[in-house]
């Protein structure tokens, strides 16, 4: 029986070995992709890899490489999502566009895309295939959720349904599957890795909601983040989309009045926007909607066709993220 | 027996139906793709994944759809580099950060990236791991090709070695690779193979070379971009850095202050340059050079075992492509 911590390990270790520690020329275009891998991160997506194979009895050794494509392809979107965001911190280091430049993160990045597929064409050739068709679904999917999000930065409306349809894209689709490819390459049913994806997949937007209601109601300290920082940046949260959507018109123009303001202070729009999400209940709006996705979560994994005990991992690992010990 | 014109006419059709005409959301995503994939050029990576194949004897139908995942990856990279340039006009159009916005060209172009992995994967499953391997160790020499461009620009000394070896990763491996991808396809022995790819990337440093030729010694009308442009913009070509290698005291110095002028009126500069190119006999020595690459080329298409008429049509392609006609 592994434990999260002992998969997280096996990652790192592989990663190190696989990536971090390896002599690659030009140096100019490896050690920026050195550098972010090693920049620490949960390593949530590879574990998951590891976890979906475990899970119906698969040896990990074989989908340590394409665990690695994985987390790889991750770090490669934070890393183009940085240049697009045009953000200077990323785990607490300058980000790679900013302690090189544009150019070469953008060329940095690119090469680790394909780096990614290097990994994943590890996977065992019998399931290469299908497993080559989810990423690459998946990738592009990613690509679509990230367009969503830079379009609904400059959307006077967004509803909740496409708010909910763009975390889907870029945040669920991938942790659904990370479990799946795990699934597949360990021979698991067809049956049951749609169950695994499914539990992923609403693992994913809870986790996505939840990260949206600590910005507001969490403390800094468990959160690694500053309280507020959403509202400052007029970030379009399920917080704001759900308030904008249900807000009477006083409330609205109060709301948009923050929101068009040019350099507010910051502390005063915190409160005025968070009374304006406490007047309308819509942190409970947000963890009913969290609930829901969770049920449907814990709803798949029971009903996939292994050993209750197996699945306790997965268990833990979805109260861990909620709480975000991990 | 096929044409030259025929191949471009299936590659063409084939783009249109899967990749041009279709309805894709977001499309704030995919127009941009749409759109450079719809600006012409002569499609000669796809064209040559088929000649590959029909030269030992496979059916063209069945490499179309890698086939224009060699040509999307390659309209990829000319959509990132366009950005790292800051080229405002690519095939008579506006670049795609031009006329949208350089986030949306680095998103696009990642999606790009994704999309040609999902027309690889489209190969005949017999062939699916030799062919993802390919293409991915090309993709990842293209982006170290491009690295090494970046690099030389801010260099003081570029050896002629170190020129060679970078258009070798920027354009001739991708040319061998598309090749080669097709000769495996269609069943081709490993001697075979690897002897195209060897036609392939001789043909492509030739070609590289002819490039470079072309700007200081063709003629606006058949080559299609101004005369002296690489000399204006001090790109390190064969013809620079051999002249830098080349020169005496007084050229170097006599090359070195047109280069760093600031500027200087562009038709004294070409004229100055030209005229040292001359004088040191360049102009030849990069005639040799490329001759030798043919050389090379031709000598390894002879010895590929199949029929001498069906070596016809990559005879016919390599001298069009010297003197500019496809």
């Amino acid at each position: 029986m592994y434990s999260i911590e002992s998969l997280q390990e096996l990652v790192n270790n592989a990663i190190t070995k696989n990536v971090i520690s390896i002599k690659l020329k030009p140096s100019g275009l490896y050690k920026p992709i050195q550098y972010i891998m090693n920049s620490g991160g949960k390593r949530l997506r590879p574990v998951l890899v590891l976890m979906g194979c475990d899970l119906f009895g698969g040896d990990v050794n074989q989908v340590i490489m394409p665990a690695i494509g994985f987390e790889m392809f991750h770090n490669f979107t934070l890393l183009h999502d940085d240049i697009m965001d045009n953000a200077p911190i990323r785990r607490n280091k300058p980000t790679v566009h900013v302690k090189w430049n544009t150019n070469t993160a953008i060329l940095s990045g690119d090469a680790m895309s394909i780096w990614a597929y290097k990994f994943i064409a590890q996977a065992p050739e019998s399931s290469l295939k299908p497993i080559l068709d989810l990423f690459s679904n998946t990738a592009i999917k990613i690509c679509e959720g990230q367009q969503y999000d830079m379009e609904f930065e400059v959307k006077d409306k967004v509803s909740v349904a496409d708010y909910l349809e763009m975390i889907e894209l870029k945040t669920s689709v991938l942790i659904a599957a990370c479990l799946k490819a795990g699934a597949i390459i360990a021979g698991a049913s067809a049956t049951d890795t749609d169950l695994i994806d499914k539990f992923g997949l609403n693992i994913g937007l809870a986790f996505q909601l939840q990260d949206d209601w600590l910005d507001v109601y969490g403390n800094t300290a468990d959160f690694g983040k500053t309280i507020g920082g959403d509202i400052v940046a007029n970030k379009k949260t399920f917080l704001l989309v759900s308030a904008l959507q249900m807000a009477d018109n006083k409330d609205k123009k109060e709301l948009q009045k923050w929101v068009q303001m040019e350099k507010p202070n910051p502390e005063e729009k915190i409160k005025a926007i968070t009374d304006i999400y406490n007047r309308l209940a819509i942190d409970k709006l947000l963890q009913n909607k969290k609930n829901e996705y969770l049920s449907a979560a814990v709803l798949a994994l029971d009903k996939i066709s292994v050993d209750i005990g197996c699945k306790h991992i997965l268990r833990t690992l979805a109260e861990k993220l909620m709480v975000r010990t991990i």
